[in-house]
């Protein structure tokens, strides 16, 4: 079995905010994060697919395929975007890098078998910034 | 002479508006950039100084008090801010890097002087994404 | 005035082989880089322009523009090629970097006003590899 | 258990190609990636073994026997190399990352202990652009 | 379950030389890295922690509580030091970087309780340079 | 005219400390860079010559005499070293990047026509972190 990656990033603006908290209360947990009129961030996402190479073709999965998939699926609904109020499967959640990259595996773990018969999803890396960064195995 | 330099970063969210323009023509100008929610960066800011290394310390500029000039000076007033709507200096401009990098330049240019008797501001060096950046040198 | 700057990149392959020598000459010179079968790179290509920004728009140039223009006018017909054999504007020269970043200069200089009245052509870089790298101010 | 980890580089040509394909469909299949001509990357290999720190040396294995045996049994073989026709190991294979990284752990695994009696082979990972890479386990 | 990585870095002298032995067997195992007079580095360390992510703040662990507590358990007693002379959890170590992630492992397994009680140790990741890092799962 | 750069690397340790001035005042001055038992960084040299390509190779310079050059020239009497105590050509003076470049351009312009009749030295970048670095043109 031979693990595959493909790195794709968008621009976004966001902001960490609980609506069930005071003002006070969200600039006391989340500082800066909490700015009422948003900050942003250029993401880096890191999608690692596992299989075995097919032989014909030498590949796990076609790369080509998979980055579009993702530009598909995921970065034309979060690139230049604000992440709180534009991001459908965002709504009622707090909008941090631990939520987004477990609806992002949602997405694509329903949508591989589009461009895959062979390969599975297997981690999502999303960077936030260059020191900040999460992973998820589902 | 010799040219020092120092990296710094800030994380914002701004748009690409002109508010002369109808929503159309921005649209139409800027694409994605016109985002009316807003979008964000991960920007990298880099400042370069010239001037002869002082013989006592090998220094052309002290860079722990250079880097404490940009962040009281400029990564305060934009870090984790809206650059349309939390930054003073950049009120009535188009929040594109190449108004920001001006503006950052009027302001670390006339505070120099604080830290340093023998060097000046040589560049400045704001990257937007790794792969957008602008250059100023006054 | 403000220096503008957008990456791009390429993967090619080539080989440095002058057809005026013998094998021997070329090997003792060019070590390795002779390899006959070929060996190739992942270059990257820096291209900055400069002028003042547009009080409209905020820009020097709309690097959406300068990124298509980029791929149209030398991406396309680098990217995934010979350099040697599949690429017109070098025949008949060695395929250095320094050749290269010459003849990108020659058409990027030409087309650029295609795309703005207002910002001319100041420097292309190219790496070769993250530790050899070359620029070309015209 | 610790793991350590040494990163070394290459440069070659390669192209995709199923001889036992038409043109057509290998063109369909790999797209640029089958041209006729070749094209390359630089590639980065990181190799990760494992094993407990040996108490006279705090090393888990020698890093500079490690990057020798790599540069010995891996490097010398396919830098400025073209993958499909220069490099034995890789004869009758489709020249992709996932099959190239296979190939290099069955050469590491088997000469690793000739420069440690503690470590074993634990990771290969294998860039072929900073935005498309492998891993594989053995 | 989430894993979190916060990227932190300080700047440190050290050399290999184990006492028991002499000066030749010294130089013979660890050449320059033994060097009397020592040399250094520039070290990157990430620490990753995994948990369930809070639904009050989408966090698996407070990144700016996590940055704080590794500045003030790792950082403060390792940045701008002596790592064989100055760092008391290395006197009678040999100054590896295996021995030195092992030791940060036991500082911030026994830390971390102090800013969460939801997330737990995972990794640690340090590179000495670029080329060379070593990781550990306790 | 072509620039032409190539980057290498070392590993060395150093302090800031002027003996002239007491040990407060050094710790005043230079803060933990004065920590009397030294420091460290990873070190990366960028040398930029300029000149004509060479209608024969397309070389301004052969990037491979250029890195021998470097590393017989600079390199090897850095390189997990001391800068204070080991290398010849700082004594006496402060260990800073500022006078290292200015020697490390007194050393490299002396000897560069060694390897070439066409090219000269144009510039050095040290980068002493990535966030901090110098230039020198002579």
């Amino acid at each position: 079995m031979v693990f595959v990656s493909r790195k794709e990033h968008f621009n976004a603006a966001h902001k960490l905010y609980n609506p069930k908290w005071t003002e006070e209360k969200n600039v006391e947990v989340f500082g800066p994060c909490a700015n009422s009129n948003w900050h942003g961030h250029n993401f880096d996402l890191i999608v690692t697919v596992k299989g075995d190479p097919d032989p014909d073709t030498g590949f796990v999965v076609d790369l080509k395929k998979l980055s579009v998939l993702i530009k598909e699926q995921i970065i034309e609904k979060v690139d230049h975007k604000n992440l709180n109020m534009d991001v459908d499967f965002m709504q009622g959640k707090m909008a941090s890098t631990e939520n987004l990259v477990i609806e992002f595996w949602r997405i694509l773990e329903s949508k591989l078998p589009q461009i895959t018969d062979n390969a599975v999803l297997h981690c999502l890396k999303l960077y936030e910034t260059p020191r900040n960064f999460v992973e998820y195995y589902g």
